[in-house]
């Protein structure tokens, strides 16, 4: 029981859908290092691009359709949430919203979870979809880690990644490794005494 | 030419896919206005529902998937836009959200057009949404019309819709007139002089 | 010590400063309920009227000025907040964020803090200006209780407040004692175990 | 009367009261400018430090403070606004706040006015606070110019100001001219055909 705890699975998501991702990229860097260099945390990628538009008249006789079903199931059993929100127009990805609102569908299986935020992208870095996120987060029942702040500007100078969206910046991944650490600080600290 | 300026062509989208929307039927009462007591408006109801979850994969060769590509056509004739967002976790929905992107792609289809928002919801009457949608139209580069402010509570008395999602309230119809006239004002008051 | 922890001191702070003030009432009976029906909390009031409008040139030798001091160390010493946030033209007041970001200047005297916030007002309750707080609270480092949410809006029937701005209405002071009892429970949650 | 409305009064607003604040340096930077580049617009400084913190206490007998009376005669004979946003934790300054609040008292002296937003700040160059301006401006019925987005890193290379808060990038000063002729295009577009 012990050691249940001190172990936390994290579900991870990413905001965009295209294969070469920025995004996608810092998932599989932060799955690396949580295996590398972060103890006690173990994250699995959820695959958010299965699940059709949200709409309510596709749930009948209270089932939810079948890759929606899955991806609750998915969320429900994780002790936190990573998100690597794609920032769109000022604002999270359609097919990130998509999930979120999935999800959140009573009984909500976002409640009550721990969760951090990362966010690659242009001029803020994904940092507008990250505040978005946030006030849905509100309505979630999320607890987001405030600091430290992770929204890499992909185009600034020196590269970030490399043409299939790999992180490839040191000090970026090193920025990355505080944020899974501090995730799994603030899990352990929400989990009951 | 002056003709064609004075009666302006009005794109309605709703945030929400299933059959008896609120917000559906938010647009089907504003069609019904424009035709009966709003001169110099046609709303044309565009449909989102057929639109695939934005992958910008599925961009071949520079050419949109179909559905997409007649989407943004008919964004791109439209003079002004309706929005009837539904309040999704605080925010817009993942399919208005998911048909926002796909006209923003360059050349972004919404570019310079005046447009107004409505909404029917819980306790903010989808008033989150409507915000959330604006700092998204910063970045489309639309004109919101600022006043009056719609957005009706559902669930209060008295009763605002029928079990088909059909607006019975009259107020209620008289504040959406205005809306009409304030979007049809202001679509007006920017065209070129 | 273990004492220390069980009963924990919130620092209240009202965004308006009128006399007459819904926001203020909500406080004075939340400090009446915190002595009468919550076990484990006492509730200060912190005025913040006494502030000058921020100007970091009033910062002398790394010195603030007195008035601005003597909140800080209130704010220091408290182990969660309570915020009674007026709603003024869509987002929290300015008297407000005056109070928030001088007490933000390094060493930033909210980090880490649990808060809850509640607000009365007009179509949204104060509902924009808890969600504009929650947006700025993440660059402060405080951690906000998510439910119940708690705005009044203060002139729908049944009748909510006296003409004083005492809170009256029985069944909303029970979603204020909720509040508070989530405030307590998560502050506790979050102390080191 | 075709002169008068050619020539454009736009009022200047910086959010930040310290005297080498950068945001200044944009103000001063936009007079001088639009002096010398700009044809048709005349921008004048307004100073928003004498106004006491908004406390609607103060208006006695229907009047307002001598201060802010005239304050919102400034306002009230402008055709446009230009806001130079400071940001402090995510949001805009408090100083700002409370002067876009106390000129919102009815009658609103913002209403219906065009107006455009510059800043200069860390990560996201104010951008931050210039997208909360936009929630609060729905309110006061403020019509923004979308684009071009104008948020200055000033930390990041090259050097954009001097110690004094001078304005000495060339790059910037010529977004910065853009910015003004798009207010200036906008401001003619809304007035009355």
């Amino acid at each position: 029981m012990a050691a249940s705890k001190s172990v936390i699975n994290v579900a991870a998501l990413c905001g965009s859908l295209r294969s070469a991702s920025f995004n996608r990229g810092l998932i599989r860097s932060a799955m690396k290092l949580s295996k590398e260099a972060i103890e006690g945390m173990e994250i699995e990628y959820v695959d958010i691009s299965p699940l059709s538009l949200l709409n309510t008249d596709l749930i009948v006789g209270g089932k939810f359709p079948p890759a929606v079903e899955a991806f609750r199931q998915q969320i429900l059993k994780a002790d936190g949430v990573l998100f690597a929100t794609a920032e769109n127009n000022f604002s999270v990805s359609a097919p990130l919203k998509n999930a979120l609102d999935w999800a959140s569908i009573a009984p909500n299986a976002w409640a009550d979870k721990p969760a951090a935020i990362i966010s690659a992208g242009g001029t803020f870095g994904g940092g507008l979809s990250q505040l978005h996120l946030r006030q849905i987060g509100v309505y979630l029942d999320l607890h987001f880690v405030n600091k430290p702040h992770f929204n890499v500007n992909a185009f600034q100078p020196p590269p970030k990644f490399d043409s299939d969206g790999n992180l490839i910046d040191e000090a970026t991944m090193e920025s990355l490794k505080q944020v899974l650490q501090a995730l799994r600080t603030f899990t352990l600290r929400l989990q009951p005494k």
